[in-house]
């Protein structure tokens, strides 16, 4: 291609053209392939680099799809023919780390293990931690508004962002947000790049906030005969005005298969809920959850050994590990209400049965996040369109139940059909004129998200 | 005007004229006056008479001008010729409570202590806590995403809004957000709106997040010798990984006047600080703040009894009015890095010895928000220009010391100028662009903010 061999002077990353980009970085996790390859990979090494990369696309008429460490589940950075792969994995230096502010600034490569890590020696700690945290990149955790375990008490990834720096789609570099704790000048802009999915422009610089590592954590977790009991559990810590840092729920199918991934001797239960609770109150409060659940079930453990804590976390941790030994598996994201979290479970479980699939479903009891895993045999032609069918009748019974389609994965290519759904007409239309208003050529991830 | 006299059908609520406008409508409480009088005051009694306002306005090529209770300090509310004046106020209805989703709609004519009361009954309460929580409305609190006191531990009214139904310039009805403790289907526009001060459309309904009351809560208080001693302890309580609900800081000077004002026999000390610890571990949080404290000062006080803390308390609270009482007062709302409190505070100090002003300083140290209260004596004609003068270098210093113009009052008319400073050209086109698509034809409260 002539247009990358004048250009290649201008970078000081890598750029690779159409036959040498590797297949695996034109998909996601989620495996989406769209059709085509792309034109270029442009591995950044800086902000110039993303810079020269977004203005070479639009001189060439290339859509620009970002791409962090490709461990996003909607199809975000799978990219196609005519697209520009701008991998800004490369840009990762934490640039600065400020204990008496809490807060810290990255480079958008960073993984968010990586930054907590070195918090840490200041006693400090970044909060947001999706279960993929050491695999993906804070960039990518920003653009999906990650989720994880701690946001019960502690919020979601755009909870911890004060502040950004975006290329935008003429190369401009804008800044948003600031420095300190509070804040309303203008806007928030912010927010609005938070977890945009690559559409409205390349965050290349991040101001997160940290947060001092709890004195104590202390971890719960309990057997229960049936969801129903498990979700009113989980209800009651709640209600007896609890906080606590952790509270996931597995349903009677997950928890089996990850005790047997861990080889840990099979208890049997209908539902298993893990909790932890930190900070000064750490005792108490674990004291009452333990109260909340002996109301339900007799199999309550209390752990404040940091291993056989680890222990139990362990099971949540393997879930997902566990059910990928079966085959493909179908990640889903619905949020509901959380008084609706039990009915949600069952309502899967009939439609496993209805679609004649396999269905695990675990979450975040805590907020209402649940991942119901639909697993693909490798043996079985029609399970992929089965599986569809369930996906979609578990998208309708989120909306039905007052939910969302996506609670923490993003829309990407896999639920642009079903955000329609969700938002209505009014509220895609407003949502496609600022798209169309920040990047009026639609350079940013066409056909994702709207 | 014949267009109100036809047009006044279409409405449930009031509709006045110009002449029978009354001026307490046109402004807020910064006192700002805009030139001219509006053309009409419509009083809305429903969501349709907002959206009928709207497009009159829009076809009488009025500006349209939404107004809460008007007690907003960055002349945000002010309206002057050509300007529909929009009062939704009697939008005031608490639509729906859940204890089990720990969330309620409300109306925006809701005052935020109401809304508080409904949900104390049943163990929870709305956080944000804006010192006029009770004589403001939640949709203003909303549209300038008012801070408050517990907002270092509570986070800011942003944190609290799930999702806003929005009246759009065309008359479209638009819902954005959630009922669902997290989701990110689409772009966050629900943090778009929050804080946009009327500039992108009129908020009639919002959906709020609510917490539960915490178990326990207890008051610390401290006089020190200096405003660095002082802040350093309070730097000194977030590192011992305490988070406090509440981290008030006065400057000598409030301190004197807070306690005259009250009439308590007036402790004479360079700085006061004031602390609340909540929740499980709130009286284990309350020592480690009374330690912390104690390495600064030997005058410290513990309050469990909430008579005991309240009266600690209305020192705080206090302070603006007992200003008040010796002229007109210039509210700033500057927040620096938690880091550079008390550099600023004592910036401030030789910034009202180089402007002949009297300037006195309180705020919230748990996050750096700090209001100088510049007092224009009644009998001092020269007083108001030098005021002018003195904010206009606080201004200056807060962005040298990496901070905000505004931490929570919002920018309005009268920081207009100073927001460009702020963000800069790129940032500030941005934020224009964002306005021009949601309102092309500027509708809301143009020549605010941007
Ligand atoms: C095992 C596993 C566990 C997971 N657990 C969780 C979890 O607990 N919670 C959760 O929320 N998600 C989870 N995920 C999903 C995924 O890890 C997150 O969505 C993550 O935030 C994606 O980061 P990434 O760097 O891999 O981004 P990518 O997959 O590379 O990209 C994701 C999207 O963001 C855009 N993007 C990436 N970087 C930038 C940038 N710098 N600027 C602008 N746009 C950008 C891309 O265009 C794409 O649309 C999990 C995934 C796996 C495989
Ligand atoms: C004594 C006192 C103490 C205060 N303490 C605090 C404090 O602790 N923290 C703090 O943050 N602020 C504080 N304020 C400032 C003020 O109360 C807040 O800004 C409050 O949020 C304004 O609410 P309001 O209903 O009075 O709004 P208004 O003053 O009527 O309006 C404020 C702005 O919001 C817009 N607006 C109002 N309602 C809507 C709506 N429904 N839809 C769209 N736009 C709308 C208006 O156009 C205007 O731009 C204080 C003010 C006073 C007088």
């Amino acid at each position: 291609m002539t247009v990358a061999s004048h250009a290649a002077q201008s970078f000081t990353g890598a750029i690779l053209h159409t036959p040498d980009i590797p297949a695996g970085a034109t998909q996601d996790r989620s495996g989406h392939v769209v059709a085509g390859d792309p034109a270029l990979l442009i591995r950044a090494a800086d902000v110039d680099d993303v810079r020269h990369a977004v203005r070479l696309a639009a001189r060439e008429r290339l859509s620009v799809v970002v791409r962090g460490a490709g461990t996003g589940l909607a199809g975000g950075a799978a990219a196609g023919a005519g697209a520009l792969v701008l991998d800004v994995s490369g840009l990762n230096r934490i640039v600065e780390l400020s204990a008496d502010d809490e807060l810290a600034v990255v480079e958008p490569g960073v993984a968010a293990t990586t930054l907590d890590a070195a918090a840490s020696e200041v006693g400090l700690r970044y909060a947001p931690d999706p279960a993929s945290a050491a695999i993906s990149t804070i960039g990518g955790n920003i653009a999906t508004n990650a989720g994880g375990l701690r946001c019960v008490k502690y919020g979601v990834t755009s909870d911890a962002v004060l502040g950004l720096s975006v290329v935008l789609a003429d190369g401009t570099l804008v800044h948003t947000g600031r420095r300190t704790a509070k804040g309303v000048a203008g806007l928030d802009l912010t927010s609005l790049f938070t977890g945009s999915e690559g559409t409205l422009g390349v965050i290349v610089s991040a101001t997160v906030r940290l947060q001092p590592i709890p004195v104590r954590t202390v971890t719960i977790a309990a057997y229960f005969d049936e969801v129903e009991t498990a979700a009113a559990a989980s209800a009651a810590v709640l209600a007896a005005r609890v906080r606590p840092a952790m509270l996931e729920l597995l349903d009677a199918g997950s928890l089996r298969e990850a005790q047997d991934l861990l080889r840990v001797r099979g208890r049997d239960a209908g539902a298993f809920v893990v909790a932890q609770t930190d900070g000064f109150g750490a005792d108490a409060e674990a004291a009452a959850v333990r109260a909340c659940f002996a109301r339900f079930t007799s199999r309550v453990s209390v752990e404040e050994d940091p291993a056989a804590a680890e222990a139990l976390l362990a099971v949540r941790r393997a879930a997902l590990p566990a059910l990928e030994r079966h085959g493909r598996v179908l990640i889903e994201d619905i949020a509901v209400p959380r008084s609706r979290i039990a009915r949600a479970v069952r309502r899967i479980s009939a439609i496993a049965r209805d679609h004649d699939s396999t269905i695990f479903t675990f979450g975040h009891a805590g907020d209402g996040n649940l991942h119901p895993i639909i697993v693909i045999p490798p043996d079985d032609d029609d399970a992929g369109a089965r599986a569809q069918g369930a996906a979609a009748e578990i998208f309708a019974t989120a909306l039905e139940l007052g939910g969302t389609i996506t609670g923490e994965h993003g829309v990407g290519l896999l639920k642009r059909d079903w955000l329609a759904r969700e938002l209505g007409p009014d509220a895609l239309r407003l949502q496609r004129t600022i798209r169309q208003a920040v990047d009026p050529g639609g350079l940013f991830n066409p056909g994702k998200v709207f």
